[in-house]
Parts: structure tokens; C-alpha cells; sequence
């Protein structure tokens, strides 16, 4: 008996589908019927169940339940589900859903984050005044909509007065290019493998750049940050020390502030690295993350640790694979 | 009898020589002499011939024609023989050379991409007033050179008084980031392939982003869009299956406006995407494109595809072998 | 008998241990004692001494010449040894010494580039009045930082006054794309090859572009060019015959100017790509650089001339084998 890897219709589901079918696994594709025919295109998905939305999710478990199916959830699982759905869902969900509050409770991450010894931009409470360019974001996996830069305590009032979320951040505007890191811990072999690099592609704001001055000044502009893409990037040799370091003191604290299990599989740390060459970490995201879309085919960063191609999609299904053999597929999966 | 890959040493050259090599054909680079010693470089290229400008290509059709020559157009054969210059080739000639006018004319090409239902910029007619910005583009494929922006009737006015191109429209310009995508549309198998995705890197336009404002106040720099490489991009899941259908309803139509055949092979979309994740489409390419150079190892969305490296330029010599074999070459030249 | 490949755990030494693995050599690591465990992650490195910081690998020589090890230098070589510390490295040494000097010494390197028919941007002496912008750099590998940009005489002298560094150039600001080009020319064969290209990664001043005018008009950002990653390029075809001829004349120049073997091995020219579509060569890196780690699983490039992956790591490490085979070691090391 084999499991079936089944994930939703979006995010990253190719990448997952098609690591689990180079692994040797039967695939299972949930989606919305809209993108039913895109999915049918790809050989390496074998069966498709169609829902009407995301949502619906829930209501297929019990009809699939029997197939030893093992759920690889993705960014739009806490789109679509919440954190509160994914709890619920019933089937083995690859990851350990303790993580998932500690991640989405913004207190809880920062917290987390901290007792691993990683730099944080300064965080603004309430009551603080406003001295240095800050960046408000609304909380969540929502493909980078709901940020707004403010550059003074007077330009934040203004802005934020204006601002339909009411669950925000406020932090220290760092100054620094942004770098995304894309891990992935095994809790079998213990070892932490870093598999990709990349940056975010984001309209509007990577339209800016490319703008003479004379045309920005004469059209008022308002920045987005939404994700439309990503692109691929090496780190500099000296600083890959720290980004093992960093994420392996992640996990480690993890162990200690969650549960036994903490954080494992795959995750990403969204940096921005400034002129002293420090990391300041934004965020972490407890999953895989559409940057790894990027290196299906290869990376310079997996090829170091794989004679093969090996996505981050495929990694996890390398994991289960393993576990499989050795009986201890429990240990991926909550 | 096999065939034999031809085409103009510029462009996509290496990657449809390379292309054809790995498919088992012989291959044929008709340059210029002062190439010739940078094409001898290349194992792939079997057989050279020079001429002393690409405008010559004509007169060495008759010397190769007994060689089963099928000739690979690309962007140079636009830019040096012109839309005549190509139609009056004599060679088998990859692709349907009636969607050429189609493409060329851009009254006819903006009648194709709206009747499939293909999002575009707002056009502004002679008589319009210009109430927002918009960008001027004189016509036709040369690398990104004859654009200008403008954010007003009268910075219309002041800069078209100094254009010197005389055949030029003028679109509303839109916010967003520009994604070019690749496609390659087989009349063998009837399928669509999407086999990657880039951004272009264009002089001096994507220096602008690098200069600190203090620079750029006390510069005098006239934007300029020439295009000199291209970097890799991927693209958000969730925009995959539009990409897709937007490129099926445009060969789907030009089976109705254009002839039966329509569009086929390689073509590629510039699009716009915007902060609400809609493609603007700009403008459609109907061969291969300098994009797709990237990729000549391998492409994420290739890898989806194929279990082997897919360049563009091997997916054209792919189903050239497979037309062989059935006996329907013709299908696929004209 | 066969040699061990030695190289310092810094800038592109996992590329240069992956390398001389795949191409079958024993390889070894001399790393600071803080970034031990970190290269221990990674099974191509057979063996790691620690020195307590890279100034000290003089010392370490001695104990590990008896084992046929040849040393292949990179940028941190420069950064911790100086010229005088590379000259002096007592065991094999890939590249040419000879080439040190030529590299160092700007006038020298200025000179030798200008004989070989490449074009520089405009060299301002002290005595020469600025009437355009310029670029002020302190020199050597130092990985970006120590650089200013003005854009008047009078700019000029308020930020010199603050400048650190005493040994610097003053260079006319072209307006234009940067693009690093990556060579590799083997003595063994005389042959040239382009292996890869990129762009830098730059904090903070590939930050600049995101930001929105209002923000970037209200925060005092003074720019800086530190190197933190590199992205992947590909270069407009037509433009790659120069991209080679420009190699070629600089190699065969060396080899009169330096001496009778010259430039020899991996070696990286960066340019700047004007609208007009001229390289402008800023400087000349003789030796692998960071750039390459791009592509240690593969090229488009590198595989137009190879049928497997091939990194420049793994580029030098092939020469070695083959001159190896041939009893000509002597001719790549110096």
C-alpha cells in the first residue's frame, strides 16, 4: 500500500503533484471547477476532484478518506480554510498544525522569532511615536495586498485613517534589498537543507523603478506589493552560514516554545539583508512558498545536496517516501 | 531523407541550431561574414554560409533549396527582410505566413487579440484627448527602440513634435509589471504548451531604479527601452490557467479571422499584469522570441511538460521530426 | 597519482569543491573555524582544516603540500591575502600570477584594456574639471562597497571630503544596464568560452526602485552597492560576438603586454550596456566570480558548448583533469 498525495488547485499544487509522481506516488488534485481543464493538462496529476470553492474543502475528506491519502497543504490553504479549517481537516495533513497558531498569531511569531536570536525590524506599538519610515501590513497569506509605507507619525495618521484592515503591524522600514530563503528540515534525518533562493516579482512597486522621474512625479502612484511572480537569486558565499544558522535555531526554538515536533518540512524566512550585511527577518512562512515555483527543474542550492533535481514539492514527497519504508510516516504528518 | 534546420545567424539562432541538433536534423546558419567566426564556434551548426547582409538572404535560396531546407523565421527576418521580404520566401518557411499581415498591421492585430476576448489597453485615437498616460510606440519588431511615454495632451504634444517615427499608436500606459509569456501551439497534437516566462532587460530604462533621486533630479536621462537580455521569471499559480486560455482563444481565433490554420508554433504575449491581477496584453509576437534564450537548459514550466530539456527552438524541431514521421510536413510550413 | 583541489571556505568555494568532485578529484577546505560546521553540510568536500581567520593560510601550507594539492584562488583570496599574500602561496596556484599585478595596479589595468580595443568609460584625473557625472571608487575586490556617485565638480568635492578611502578612480557615469560576463579561456585547447551571465544584487541600491517618490523624497538614503546575490541574465544574440571578440582581444593582448602566457583560466568582464548598444568595460576580474554561483546546475550558455552541467568550478577543474592526462599540469599553474 502507497499513499496518495493530494493537494488544492492552486499556490503550488503543480510543483507538489509533480514531486510526488517523480517519487513514485498516485496524485490527487482537489480544485475549483473553473480550473478544472488547466489541471487535466498535466500528466503527472491522476485523478482530479472538482469543488465548487475552496471552502468546500471540508466536505470532500470523507469521500476520500479511504484512498491513504496524505494532504500537502500551501499558501492557499490558510487563504481559503483559515487557520481554524486546517485544524479541522481530518486527513494526514503533511506539517504539524501546532505551528500554525505561532505563525499566524502575530505576537506569537514575533515571540518565536526572537528566542531564536534572529534580527527584527524595530516594531511599533500603539503608543509609540512614529520616528523613522515604517511599513504597515495587515496580517496573513494574502499575496502581499494591505501593506502601506509611512514615512512619518503625520503621514501614518493620515494613511492609516484610510486603511480598511484593522488586524495591522507597524515596523521599522528597513532599508535593504529583499531576499527570500526556502528551506527544508527533515525531522527523519535531523538535517536542515536550504533548497532555493528567489525575490518576489510585485505590481505595482517593480513597475517603479523602470519610471523617469518627470513621469512618476506627474502620476500619483499608490504602491502594491501583490505577488505576480518571482525571480531567481544566488546569496552571497559568506552570508549562507547565517541563513542555515538562523533557520536551524528557528527549528530549535520551535522544539521548545510549540511542542517536541516543532517546525518541520518545508519553510521560508523573508529577509531583508541591509549594506552591513545582516539579515532582518519580516516573516516567517511555516510551508512552502510560491518562490520555490521557480526551480521545479533545478537549483544552484539543490544541486549542492542532490545529483537530481529535487523541487521543494518533491522533497517533501522524498520525506514521506522514506518514512513509508520505515514505518514512521506518522512523525510527517498531524 | 531528413530534413535540414535553416535559418539567419542573429536572434534565436543558437537555441533553433541547438534545438535541431538534439532532434537529429542537420543544421544550416545562413550570416553575416562578420558572424561567421562567432558561429564556428558551435558544434551544433553543421554547415555555414555567409552573405554580406541579412537583406541578401534572398539570393542564396535558390543554392540550398536542394538541401530539404526548412527555414526557422525569428525576430531578425522581420527586422531585415521585412513582412514582403518574408512572404516572398521560397524555402518551406516554419509557420502560417498569412497571420504575418495580421500581426504587422496593428489595426488588424488589436481586431484579433479583442475578438479573443484578450484585455487591452485603451487606445487613443488621432482625435482623442489624451486624459491619462499613455505610452508611444512606433511599430514593429526592433528590439524596443521608437517608445515614448507621456502624461498629458501636452507632453504628447511637445514630445511627438521631436518623434521621427511616422507609424506610431498611442495606448493608455498601464501600472503594472511586464510578464512575457512563451507559448509554443502544436497543429500536430492540438495542444497548447506554455514553456516559460521572462521579463526583458532593457537599456537604459532598468538603470533609472538604481539611481539614488538626488542623481536622477540633476540628470537629464531620456528613458529609452532597448531591449539587451532577459532574466527568468515564474509566475503565480492562480494566473497560470488565464495565460493558458488567453492563448487558446487567440490561435481559436485566428483559425476565424486569419484562415484555417491560424496561428501555430511558437508565439509569445507581452503583457502588463495589474495590482487587481489582470494581463493587459501589449502585444503579440507570432514566432519565437529572444525571451525564450534563457532556456535553452530548461524552463520550470518546460520541466512540467517534458522529462528531457525543452528550449523553444528543440519544441519547433520536435514536431518538424514528428510531422516527418507521419508524412505531414506541410502542415506545418507555408 | 592525482591531485587534491584546495580552495579558502569563502565566495565560490562550494562551486569550486562540487566541481573538482564531479570531475573526480579529492578535495579539501580551508575555512575559518566559525564556518566549519557550515561546510560540513556538504559531501563533495572531502576534507576541512580550520585556520583561525583566512590571513593565516600561509601557515597551513606547509602541512598539506605533500598532498598534490592545487590551489584554485577567488575573490576572498584578494579581499584576506592581498596580492602580495597570493604571490607568495608556495604550493600550485591556478591562473597565472603574473596577471596580479596587471589586475591591481588600475593604470595598468586601464591601459591593458584600452590596448585591446575595449571601451572605457572616461577617466577623469585630478586635474581634469568634471562637467558630467561620474562614479568615484576606491579599488579591489571588496565586494562593492567604497563607491560614490556626483554629478559636478562641485558634488564631486563635498562627498571626496568625506570619503575614507584615499586610493580611488574617477570615472565618467554611464547611463546603462550593468551585465557581468563570465568566460573561461583554456590554454590547453586556446579556446574561449562564455560560460554564464549575470547581474548583481545590490544593498541598498537595488532597493531604490521599489520605493515610491514621495518615500524616497522624505528619507535621507545615501545609496550603497554592497553585493548580497547576483540573478541570471541572457544577452540579446546579436550582441554576443562582441561579448566574445572582446575576450578574445583581451587574452591575446595579456599575452603581450603581461607575458607569454597572460590571462589564462575563468575570468569575469563587467560592462555596462548603453542604449546604442556598446559594452562599456568597467573592470576586468581575473578569477572566478560569486556571479557564477548562479549556475553550478546549469547555464544556457554552458550548454550550448557542453552536453552536461558544467559551473566554472567544475570548468577548472576539468582543464586540470585533462592536462593532468596529459603530463601539463605546469601550463595552469603558476
Amino acid at each position: 500500500m502507497m499513499y496518495t498525495i493530494a493537494t488544492l488547485g492552486s499556490h503550488t499544487a503543480l510543483q507538489i503533484m509533480k514531486g510526488a509522481k517523480d517519487e513514485g506516488f498516485s496524485t490527487l488534485l482537489i480544485t475549483q471547477s473553473d480550473r478544472e481543464a488547466f489541471y487535466r493538462r498535466f500528466r503527472f496529476i491522476d485523478d482530479i476532484i472538482t469543488i465548487s470553492s475552496y471552502g468546500d474543502f471540508p466536505e470532500v475528506q470523507h469521500s476520500i478518506s479511504r484512498r491513504h491519502v496524505i494532504v500537502i497543504p500551501h499558501g492557499s490553504f490558510i487563504a481559503y480554510l483559515g487557520i481554524e479549517g486546517n485544524k479541522a481537516i481530518s486527513l494526514p495533513y503533511f506539517g504539524n498544525k501546532a505551528v500554525l497558531d505561532w505563525e499566524a498569531d502575530r505576537k506569537k511569531q514575533l515571540n518565536w522569532l526572537a528566542s531564536a536570536g534572529i534580527r527584527l525590524p524595530r516594531k511599533f506599538s500603539r503608543r509609540d511615536r512614529i520616528d523613522r519610515p515604517v511599513i504597515v501590513k495587515s496580517y496573513g497569506a494574502d499575496g502581499g495586498r494591505g501593506y502601506f509605507v509611512a514615512h512619518s507619525q503625520k503621514d501614518f495618521e493620515k494613511k492609516i485613517s484610510l486603511f480598511t484592515k484593522k488586524d495591522f503591524i507597524v515596523q521599522e522600514y528597513i532599508v535593504g534589498v529583499p531576499i527570500y530563503l526556502h528551506y527544508y528540515y527533515s525531522p527523519i534525518t535531523k538535517t536542515m537543507e536550504l533548497l532555493s533562493i528567489d525575490r518576489r516579482y510585485e505590481t505595482n512597486v517593480d513597475s517603479l523603478g523602470r519610471m523617469p522621474l518627470a513621469h512618476q512625479e506627474r502620476i500619483d502612484i499608490t504602491p502594491s506589493f501583490v505577488v505576480v511572480g518571482n525571480s531567481p537569486l544566488s546569496l552571497r558565499e559568506s552570508l549562507l552560514p547565517e541563513a542555515y544558522a538562523m533557520a536551524e535555531r528557528l527549528v530549535v526554538t520551535s522544539q521548545k516554545l510549540i511542542d517536541e515536533r516543532g517546525l518541520f518540512g518545508p519553510f521560508c524566512l523573508e529577509t531583508i539583508v541591509t549594506p552591513d550585511q545582516q539579515f532582518y527577518v519580516i516573516e516567517v512562512s511555516c510551508r512552502i512558498v510560491a518562490g520555490t515555483n521557480l526551480f521545479i527543474d533545478s537549483s544552484p542550492y539543490a544541486s549542492l545536496l542532490y545529483d537530481e533535481p529535487m523541487s521543494t514539492g518533491r522533497r517533501i514527497a522524498r520525506d514521506i517516501k522514506i518514512a513509508h519504508r520505515k514505518g514512521i510516516v506518522d512523525c510527517l504528518v498531524s
